[in-house]
């Protein structure tokens, strides 16, 4: 489904989206909600082009993108969230992600217009794309559920369900944040190891999960399907999401009814939201390890084994607030692919609705911590350091099983694929302040 | 913390508020968001008075409450939803139930005006009080949990941590609906007894669950707790909700992380809500069973250990197709009362802000199954029908080991307490409809 905005000829006439390196180029054109750093503006939808901001609004009011005329599009563009965007549904992304993608290739006419309502991204702040309403957390790394399965529970690490459905429970939407989220180590109750009786305190085991968020666009009603192929036409775009995750407030209390205070202190995702129309051309087949049962039909489509899979390398690095003070950049603690996925993005939708679940505009689904089989594609440190027993030694001496306050995480995310200019999420960054008293 | 407005010897000029079964008298004036059944009318707040809603907005448009000053107070009234209402705490709350118990009273001289602004509560239709930003569910009953366990883990069935903090999980808000709600069967994913392989179809186990809602006022920001002697200031009232729940589906996915399709397809609350001050009168004692563990300091205050229980009696009741056509009045199935709740409502506000987590206005808490130790006292079918082994047989001769297509579920809550008014919840009904193909 590759069209005109992915030509991988197109060069932008903002000179920084054409570096090879460039998260943000002109097939990238991810949606984000910004004002200027400390200001009293209106919060307003931009457009990520190389290192500046498209300022949507403004590029309306000045006539820069001529090719948008349906007035509930330019209504939604003209919004202080996507929430509007969004329920529009895939066409209507698409066709404002052609009208900018003309706009601002070298030779447009727009550009004399648009070069005046650019902003540096330096120079900005963000605010949370939409106005989360509920927000489902899936489980699809099968490494990911293998590793810490078998720290919760040695003797049966991966349970009989995982094979048949995408494992997923609800989160908690007030606390999500947007990068630059800092939040007190939270405080709970742990059971100490061979104790009887929990203990209050702050957390001791403070970990980060590297993992994808998904915005739902258009929702379905309640008592309606999305059907497996249909999930496309239902995604607005991707981000990336650190589901923070306090280990030992965890394991007290997540029996029987799932992870509770252990996770809804505080989850982090990027501000740039990438289109799915964006992803196009790095999407793959979808298999399943051999001898793995196959999906059940709802589930499992030829469409889906053709294209169901995508291709996203994600990493996870650590700045502690030593490295920090010393100047130090940020240190890679772990990499892995959405790619690698045992459920899909379309398997999550298709399975979320087929009991008639209404998903909404702005509804967010977080892809599970995404891991790979070896030990650097951790994508926790619960992973990482083997369940605490095995410490990282980091370039500058410091040494972690868990996180410490002050330590900042920055996840990123990037897409390469042959014949097609590679795109990036940007950073999803996030830091552990000491406790409260 | 008794005022005013619970004298009970106060009577109004309505009427039908003085008789003595009445849901709704002078001191209860619950709050809920309606307009005239099957009109195109704005919503608005009304309160509910004997059997007629009293238009807040229209009541304020002809100085029927001339003790309302507060302009903020003012503007909250004259929303479409409680949420601005709840976010001003518990002391606006008090302050407009005061100033309607003295409109309401007889001898009121704003008996004049307000009578024309009075519309009976047949004529009307409800819409959720608030938009529920995030919805938790609770398990605050010993017995319903100690019950369930057994069928889902029978060598296990109430597991370590239960006596030690209130065990909850998010739960879905988008699928909320206020009573007369009527939802498909959802259908989903169960593994048949002795198969190795789940199947696909309509779900068979499909389940009611009697709980109380609580619906949260003045919120707290993220990062900072609230006290267990501050929760009812936090808190803006109560309202009935059924937890409808798939069995077969839950038993299926919810290792390791929760209910997930087994709740989300369908929750439904009450219309009316009750303020937190209307249940002053049938506050309790809360105590612990002898040789349970007392709870951790921050659950445990002499305040709390005086009054921290609220007696709510609850029942719930069935009417299947048949009765419907026959004519037949609802049967009653359990009843049960939330005085018997292991955790209490303000355990649960302090725990689940104890990590930091932020609770917004109108967000919603479900108290869990409320069941008791007695057959009678079950709160699920599951629980009445020991799993489905033991059918219920009807007045009409009908059985039901879980619901069928067209029966409708009635909760019902009132509460007594020597020297005081007794008040009641109205109705929660929901009707469960065939499975879409």
């Amino acid at each position: 489904m590759l069209n005109e905005t992915h030509n991988p000829s197109l060069q932008s006439w903002v000179p920084s989206a054409n570096l090879p390196d460039a998260d943000f180029p002109l097939q990238n054109l991810p949606f984000a909600v910004f004002r200027r750093a400390g200001s009293a503006e209106a919060w307003r939808i931009g457009i990520a082009i190389g290192d500046q901001v498209l300022d949507l609004t403004h590029a309306l009011c000045v006539d820069g993108l001529p090719g948008i005329k349906d007035p509930a599009l330019l209504d939604a563009c003209r919004q202080n969230a996507l929430d509007d965007l969004m329920a529009l549904g895939s066409a209507a992304t698409s066709a404002l992600r052609l009208a900018l993608s003309r706009a601002l290739r070298q030779g447009s006419a727009a550009q004399a217009v648009l070069a005046d309502t650019l902003i540096a991204q330096g120079a900005v702040e963000y605010a949370l794309p939409a106005r989360i309403g509920d927000y489902t957390d899936f489980y699809t790394s099968i490494h990911h559920a293998t590793h810490v399965g078998a720290l919760f529970r040695p003797d049966n690490p991966l349970l009989p369900n995982y094979k048949w459905l995408p494992i997923g429970y609800h989160g908690r939407a007030s606390s999500i944040g947007v990068s630059g989220q800092r939040f007190a180590r939270p405080c709970g109750q742990t059971l100490p190891p061979g104790a009887t009786q929990p203990v209050f305190g702050p957390a001791r085991r403070m970990d980060y999960e590297l993992e994808l968020g998904i915005l739902i666009g258009a929702g379905n009603t309640a008592g309606e399907r999305i059907a497996l192929d249909a999930a496309d036409q239902h995604v607005f775009g991707l981000c990336l999401l650190n589901d923070w995750s306090a280990r030992d407030l965890q394991a007290w209390e997540y029996q029987p009814l799932g992870p509770f205070l252990a996770k809804n202190f505080a989850t982090t995702i990027s501000p740039w939201v990438v289109t799915l129309e964006a992803l196009a051309p790095f999407r793959q087949p979808w298999t399943r390890p051999a001898g793995d049962p196959q999906p059940l039909a709802y589930l499992d489509t030829p469409a889906h084994r053709q294209s169901g899979a995508l291709d996203i390398e994600l990493e996870v690095a650590i700045r502690t607030a030593a490295m920090h003070e010393a100047g130090l950049p940020p240190q890679r603690l772990g990499q892995s692919s959405f790619a690698q996925a045992y459920w899909s993005m379309a398997q999550m939708v298709a399975h979320h609705t087929v009991n008639g679940c209404n998903l909404q505009p702005g509804d967010l689904l977080g892809s599970g911590t995404q891991s790979g089989a070896l030990a650097h594609e951790a994508g926790s440190l619960l992973e990482l350091t083997h369940g605490g027993k095995q410490p990282v030694t980091l370039a500058n001496g410091e040494q972690r099983t868990f996180l410490e306050d002050g330590d900042e995480v920055i996840l990123r995310g990037r897409c390469h694929a042959p014949g097609a200019v590679s795109i990036g999420f940007g950073a999803c960054c996030g830091t552990v302040l000491p406790a409260l008293g």
